[in-house]
């Protein structure tokens, strides 16, 4: 006999919703990969009945009663964790009434659907018509989360994918990186001017750019055993833990940007696959947060694969996959990573211009969910904003404006902090991991990452989410969240010796 | 307000199955081609789960009185044959307690998984064991499915498969096949003696194989807007009539068994294709039973691909993917595609020898389900067997014996009949197709296929499950199911001019 009964019937319930979403990743990876396109209907409708069984099995009436009756049944550290995210998913999947919830669903569906056609064709007034409507919703359901947690609207909604973070917090951490960045971003560029840029010569065969990714990723110690590498439109790292599926997509006339996006997702990836396999189903075995995930594919991309002694693994690598050519030596393949030019696309930027583009999104998706911005000013903002930050000019090019991202089109306001959250999280990481491995760059410049990798999997993907995220990043840095190691990084990487 | 109401709610819960049982059909592909061997666990247990479900949704304490409810509404004639299939559905997934669904699932799991190391290990004895209880719980299964239907055991079994069928109609047709094939194997081995025979001489490129294949399902009128061709150890047709996922398997060494596997496939996935969209996701729209379903297949690899005129297409295909060689010359090919040779493997059996393995299996596993045959005793009257049907003996050689077929690992007694009838059936459409169209052979060997295809949509695929068997084989050929279109079609190959 059980001394938890309540607890285990939790318990089991969180690894049928789990299974469930099993082949919820695998119907998602599929449409992005090979499904054909008469399938579309089909698959939307079976994803529809998975999405109705699994918010039917999260707000079930008798979940309230059992988590109450858990909190008095005794439970180890650990168990306890696990409740505590039971419960934080308890409260945000039955905060919304289903009304509310099917209405954003068509809503968001309808415009992230007409996006599709509006981007390209510039369309800015037919995508506000969609858009007025998905932010009409978004703030009723910010605001009845709001209340049900005793937050902030927006505080709320960061809430589903950064838990524990306070507007207050974010606005600490990114007012000061106001205050550092765009001196930085002019300090960059000038210091890189004259800076000789040797380009890589293509044509890459796409063949040869997916064999060297995976050879890449198993550089990276990617579990081939438990995951494989696809193609789609977006990169994405899907799957599940046991079976994770990276996306990445490539183009023959350049080969950086497919490489690059496959190490980013490898570090998502290797969160997955580093998850605790003893709680695997649980809500504790889960990864941390967006940010701390995008900490990952961060510490990946940037921290590690656009490091200079990194330079050293993958130049001789290019070399062997596709000859040797000037741009492949080390000392030029790092220049040509680290190239800092201010441009309108976020998902196109580099690493010193791209919190620039989440600091407009953040300022601007608060005021439209506080009600003091409307859809219609949006443009003119943002036109005003990207000449404040990057000195560009925007006007007119909606496409490349706000038209290019997909996520206000899906209702997913409160995301875009995370990216930069988890720039800061990474380079907090790397100042950390080279405390705790003193020759840290030269293991890197000699391929062995083995080190750096096990020292992530202890301090991080091991600890699912057993801890709070300031508890974690205490444990793993000595400290909570701050920008200044992500100050420090990008000074030392772009103004110090090149 | 509908006027039937109680149907309208059984099609609700029927759709609702179909969308999870597509979330399955893709889990299962996704297991077969691409899976790495990591997620092993994971997926049996997230197929568990949906199983579980789909055995809920079927037997709900509900199903019953609206079955009755509905009887009494006014329906259509198309809805009337939907409710008749829904009440067949119900009846075989109500019959069975669920401890015996689950004693019944371990045991054929646990068999058939020791089965993929005890067929290439020759180990009969440990096989035994493991069958013993497979047959244990098949019984009871087939005695309790037969008081529930009103059948003798066997025939409830028969009636998971093939709807209908009385074992005094396989007796029948069984017992006249039995009078003429052994005759007819004999004199096609002799009339072949001294024919000359020329192999395609390899290697063949695994990827050229496919492309090739690719091809011929284009000319064989795949839609690959709604479906996709892969690889796997086992070829299997599966997916979703929106999106058909077929598999083949290419060995570089020999070209026509992949290919020829190929065009059985796409038989099965024309005919999943073919259905009758209005009524997709309702029972009425199922493929009618498996012996149509093989019908389909072997329609299309041995009524269409493995004749004469059809080798005129096929020729200039190899050659133009190969390069030419003497192998492809037409008439070269079809002694190729139809030379006959009694062996031991019922999966590379040719089309006149095939039957006779389908005979023996039949008659033992009838044995077996009646408790007239021990496991114990299954090899020696299966070697008997051999020798009277093939002169061949099989002594000692299980795992070419009554180990080379998983069917009976995984409890699935009474499926073997259906290969057979399923040849007899693709034989009587032929000669019904012939009748329709008089110039058939010659529009098959100037390729032109699509009056076939069209002919076997509307005469077929598009009537789904709308007719019970025997009144669809005398739609679509004048009369029910005989042997002799079987019997005159291998005569006139095999003992006619070649």
């Amino acid at each position: 006999m059980s001394t938890h009964p309540a607890y285990d019937e939790l318990c089991a319930l969180a690894l049928r919703i789990h299974r469930f979403e099993h082949l919820q990743a695998l119907a998602h990876w599929d449409h992005a990969t090979f499904m054909p396109p008469g399938g579309q209907e089909a698959r939307a409708a079976a994803l529809g009945e998975v999405a109705a069984l699994l918010h039917r099995l999260r707000t079930g009436p008798e979940l309230g009663p059992l988590l109450d009756a858990a909190a008095g049944e005794p439970l180890d550290p650990v168990q306890r964790a696990n409740l505590r995210e039971l419960r934080r998913a308890w409260n945000l999947s039955t905060a919304l009434p289903e009304g509310l919830v099917q209405a954003t669903s068509l809503a968001t569906s309808r415009c992230e659907h007409a996006w599709r056609a509006q981007r390209p064709a510039n369309d800015w007034a037919g995508f506000a018509v969609n858009l007025r409507e998905v932010v009409r919703l978004v703030r009723e359901a910010a605001q009845r989360l709001g209340d049900h947690l005793g937050k902030e609207p927006y505080e709320a909604l960061l809430d589903r994918y950064e838990p524990g973070l306070s507007t207050a917090r974010l606005d600490e951490l990114f007012g000061r990186l106001r205050g550092w960045l765009p001196g930085l971003i002019q300090a960059a560029v000038a210091r890189q001017e004259g800076e000789a840029l040797v380009s890589p010569q293509g044509p890459f065969p796409v063949d040869a750019q997916q064999a060297l990714s995976e050879a890449l990723m198993r550089r990276l110690g990617f579990d081939f055993g438990r995951g494989r590498l696809d193609r789609s439109a977006h990169p994405f790292t899907g799957g599940v833990p046991e079976d994770v599926r990276l996306t990445t997509r490539f183009d023959e006339r350049t080969l950086l940007p497919g490489l690059m996006g496959t190490i980013h997702e490898t570090g998502h990836a290797r969160y997955e696959q580093g998850r605790p396999v003893a709680w695997l189903g649980l809500p504790v075995s889960e990864a941390r947060s967006m940010a701390l995930h995008e900490s990952q594919s961060l510490a990946f991309e940037m921290q590690l694969g656009r490091s200079r002694p990194f330079a050293e693994v993958l130049g001789p690598m290019l070399s062997a996959a596709f000859g040797p050519q000037p741009a492949f030596e080390p000392a030029a393949l790092y220049r040509a990573l680290t190239q800092v030019r201010p441009g309108k696309i976020r998902v196109d930027a580099d690493e010193v211009t791209y919190p620039a583009h989440i600091l407009l999104r953040t300022t601007l998706e608060r005021e439209l969910i506080a009600g003091a911005l409307s859809v219609d000013d949006l443009p003119a903002r943002w036109d005003a904003g990207m000449a404040e930050l990057l000195g560009l000019s925007t006007v007119g090019d909606f496409k490349d404006g706000p038209l290019q991202d997909i996520h206000w089109s899906v209702g997913a306001f409160g995301y875009f902090p995370c990216y930069t959250l988890g720039a800061m999280y990474a380079a907090q990481w790397f100042t950390a991991a080279r405390e705790a491995r003193p020759r840290l760059e030269e293991e890197i410049a000699a391929g062995e990452l083995e080190g750096l990798f096990q020292w992530l999997a202890e301090q991080i993907w091991q600890q699912g989410s057993r801890w709070e995220t300031d508890e974690l990043a205490i444990r793993v840095s000595g400290r909570a969240l701050s920008d200044q190691p992500l100050r420090d990084h990008l000074e030392r990487r772009y103004l110090g010796e090149r």
